[in-house]
């Protein structure tokens, strides 16, 4: 999960923005989180691999933690080019808020690259961030994708480490192209 | 470019084959690399980025740097979803040769990560690799693609750094998937 603290990196085009709570009454079907996990007054969490989200309603989630803001057409292109895309819902009723996303381009074949991993704030420190990774992963799996990479934050590469990600494999090293 | 030497990573399925140089006579429109570069013998080295190859001579060149093997229906499936392909060829008359290639996963939008960086071993050296990173590059800038990311083996990542790559940006890691 990539955090306000150290987003220096990623924030190119930060433009801060006034936050909104949505919540959508779309009639939903998706996969629930471990009960044990979470469940606490009448609202469930779930997962779903639709790509046909509200994009503001992603980028206000972006925005709750300090990420900068995107242009939506183009964060639109990128949900549509994703190879698999990942959200978590706190779900109650027949309404649902988005408080939890993370992408992954892929050649559909061996490698899939995992991108903007996001925990709504509220939702973090409960072991949500750990359960939607693992609801990714799962799914990559059984799209016979062997090689899953990402570039993380050094301050969550213990919690990737925790979920079976290693670092530098071989001295394999990540690297960033810079317009010189 | 990845060889022989620190394939251990990433050859999981390797399975030596015989080396059979190909060619084939297509007609063909590329890009014409820098006549300073390479031009010798009536031979000239172009490049393009068509998709629609032949996948035995694909593996064929990534035998002759002593790569794994891979499942040539998953090679095809790879082309396929790769957002762009780059192929170097070695052309004389009607014929030509594929001498190197590269290729790269993306969401069309705001990351690319490359794969598959191989260069002929009969052309490396002579700043052919080079060139057809270059030649990449700038592809995916015109694709407006601000975010172009790689994994490179140990000895490769002053190659990449001569290129513009930097290594761990503000201590952002690259990071591989384990199954435990």
């Amino acid at each position: 999960m990539i955090e306000p603290k150290s987003m220096g990196f990623w924030k190119k085009l930060f433009s801060p923005s006034k936050t909104k709570r949505r919540s959508q009454a779309i009639p939903f079907q998706g996969e629930l989180v471990d009960q044990n996990i979470y469940c606490a007054q009448g609202k469930q969490i779930l997962f779903s691999t639709e790509r046909e989200i509200d994009v503001y309603e992603l980028e206000e989630l972006c925005d709750r933690v300090g990420w900068a803001r995107r242009p939506v057409h183009k964060v639109r292109k990128a949900l549509k080019f994703s190879f698999l895309v990942v959200c978590m819902w706190e779900v109650w009723g027949s309404r649902r808020r988005l408080v939890g996303f993370a992408r992954a381009t892929s050649d559909h074949a061996f490698n899939a690259t995992i991108w903007d991993v996001v925990v709504d704030p509220l939702y973090q420190k409960k072991g949500l961030g750990r359960a939607m990774m693992q609801f990714m992963i799962k799914k990559l799996r059984k799209e016979d994708i062997s090689n899953i990479t990402l570039f993380a934050d050094p301050h969550v590469i213990n919690f990737y480490e925790n979920l079976g990600f290693i670092l530098d494999p071989e001295g394999i090293k990540g690297m960033f192209f810079y317009d010189s």
